[in-house]
């Protein structure tokens, strides 16, 4: 029976209109859903769809207290039907995505994501395999010094999810090993690395936002620069070139949480017009971290839409 | 980004193990469970898998409850999701399944199902689609007469499932003209039409087996039974060239349930022999009705075997 795989061809739909995906990948409480979630209200919930890759746990809360690893792991993980979605996703196919719900612990009823022309995928391992990283038009890593990191997973975790600190602590410490096996090495695989932290070097108030250092990899055609970064402005931003970790040439945008904010705003505007919506102002929603702004965050939020906005493929 | 799909497809893995692909379709308490059931224990778990297509419901039980149709219309189910599952498995790719609790009637934790050599694909709606049916290489339906169906289903629902006699005639009711807009349609697109149900013209005791018509459609080869059909066993099964209820051509074995048992297993030998099997006996499982035993199911689902066994494809 050769034939079936015409047939089935034949029958089936064209993925025509194959929506942008966009990966944000990072550890656990790196700030992949603040990220996120400006993107999404940005773009608005007709153009835009976001899904979580830790729904793709193999496992439930329970199953896992018996197993030798954490949900970090890939093997802890559905990555084979990840990548199966993600393609589907990536050609214009609706997918009935698992659903893991964070607050019991529990695996429940999958949910239909249908792709709209913006489609994000935040988690833990979105990058981990060659084919999930195909899948992608863009691919972002969450890069904040661990200590940081630690900081903030004990704040939500303590919080929202009603452990203790010792045990968040305990926790991340048995997660470390698979942290580096798996989570770390996707930053390798990512277009674009941001890291949010504070200036060594200065003596910032407590309450000053923290910086971020947008790197971006040769790996896609990223915006040009030249009109926003002007002198007046280089307290709020400022573009090196550097050599990254593992020795490959990047270009690293340094965006300053301590810049005056009438700076940063211009920096957001001149970048806004230029990804040709000038109609409207800067979206509000980007920047937001709970009840508070980040120019920094806007602001790498910003070079993020001008791949999800008007993109000619 | 015209590369993507490239990329993807490189990414990926080939679908060199394709399985054959079975379906069996039916309205409610068709009997498409105990014909299933019969195949998968004869294969083996290694070497089949068989699953639902109900499963694929959009609401549960209490959402339904508010809606203008049944659980038999297409709107009330995932039927683009069917499909595309249908077209992974036939493509030796898994899926992650959705679960519906019959006893329950709600959705819960999706499953992964690996496809073996065989799937089996049991269900309302399987061939209810173009792309569906492209993608099985063998499609069977169930057409039992409406009052045993009925009988079958009030014994059923009224037993494991806890309804009342008359909630089940009701229903029954209710879901009358989406078997006629929906269900029945799809004996049209079935290689193999099975129909059990007693010779009317004959005046057999109440418990003499139903005796089967199995229609096979020229639309797939099907076994040369000229070995078996030997006159000294026309009382087990004889064959005859007939017009169909649409006027196609087609040829009718007409199983007897009042053949002598030494008959009919006399015929199974002979097929089971025919499908290269010969070292085995007739595998037990065959034929079973809960723990009662029907030589025509066994020759029925013999004859399915033909197709699941040894192909060469």
């Amino acid at each position: 029976m050769p034939d079936k795989t015409l047939r089935m061809r034949r029958a089936g739909r064209t993925d025509a209109n194959r929506p942008i995906m966009l990966a944000i990948a990072g550890d656990s409480a790196a700030g992949k859903t603040t990220l996120t979630r400006g993107l999404v209200d940005a773009l608005g919930p007709g153009r835009c769809v976001s899904l979580c890759a830790d729904d793709y746990h193999r496992y439930d809360r329970s199953e896992r207290r018996g197993l030798p690893f954490t949900a970090l792991h890939p093997d802890c993980n559905h990555v084979e039907i990840m990548e199966q979605h993600l393609q589907l996703l990536a050609t214009g196919a609706p997918i009935l995505k698992p659903v893991y719900d964070h607050s019991t612990g529990e695996l429940t009823r999958p949910e239909l994501v249908e792709p709209a022309q913006v489609v994000i995928v935040e988690g833990l391992l979105p990058l981990h395999t060659k084919l999930s990283r195909a899948c992608f038009d863009v691919t972002v890593y969450l890069d904040p010094p661990e200590e940081i990191r630690r900081g903030w997973k004990v704040a939500r975790d303590t919080g929202a999810r009603g452990y203790s600190e010792d045990q968040v602590l305990a926790e991340l410490e048995r997660r470390e090993p698979e942290s580096e096996a798996y989570i770390r090495p996707q930053r390798a695989h990512a277009d674009v690395v941001v890291r949010f932290a504070p200036i060594e070097s200065r003596d910032d108030p407590a309450d000053t936002p923290l910086s971020a250092t947008v790197s971006l990899r040769p790996t896609i055609a990223h915006p040009d620069l030249s009109g926003v970064l002007q002198p007046g402005l280089s307290r709020a931003m400022h573009l090196t070139l550097e050599r990254d970790a593992d020795g490959r040439p990047v270009e690293s945008l340094h965006v300053h949480g301590y810049a005056p904010r009438e700076e940063s705003v211009a920096v957001e505007k001149a970048i806004w017009t230029a990804l040709g919506e000038p109609d409207r102002d800067t979206p509000e929603c980007l920047g937001r971290i709970g009840d508070r702004r980040s120019e920094p965050l806007t602001i790498a939020q910003l070079l993020l839409l001008y791949h999800l906005i008007g993109v000619d493929r």
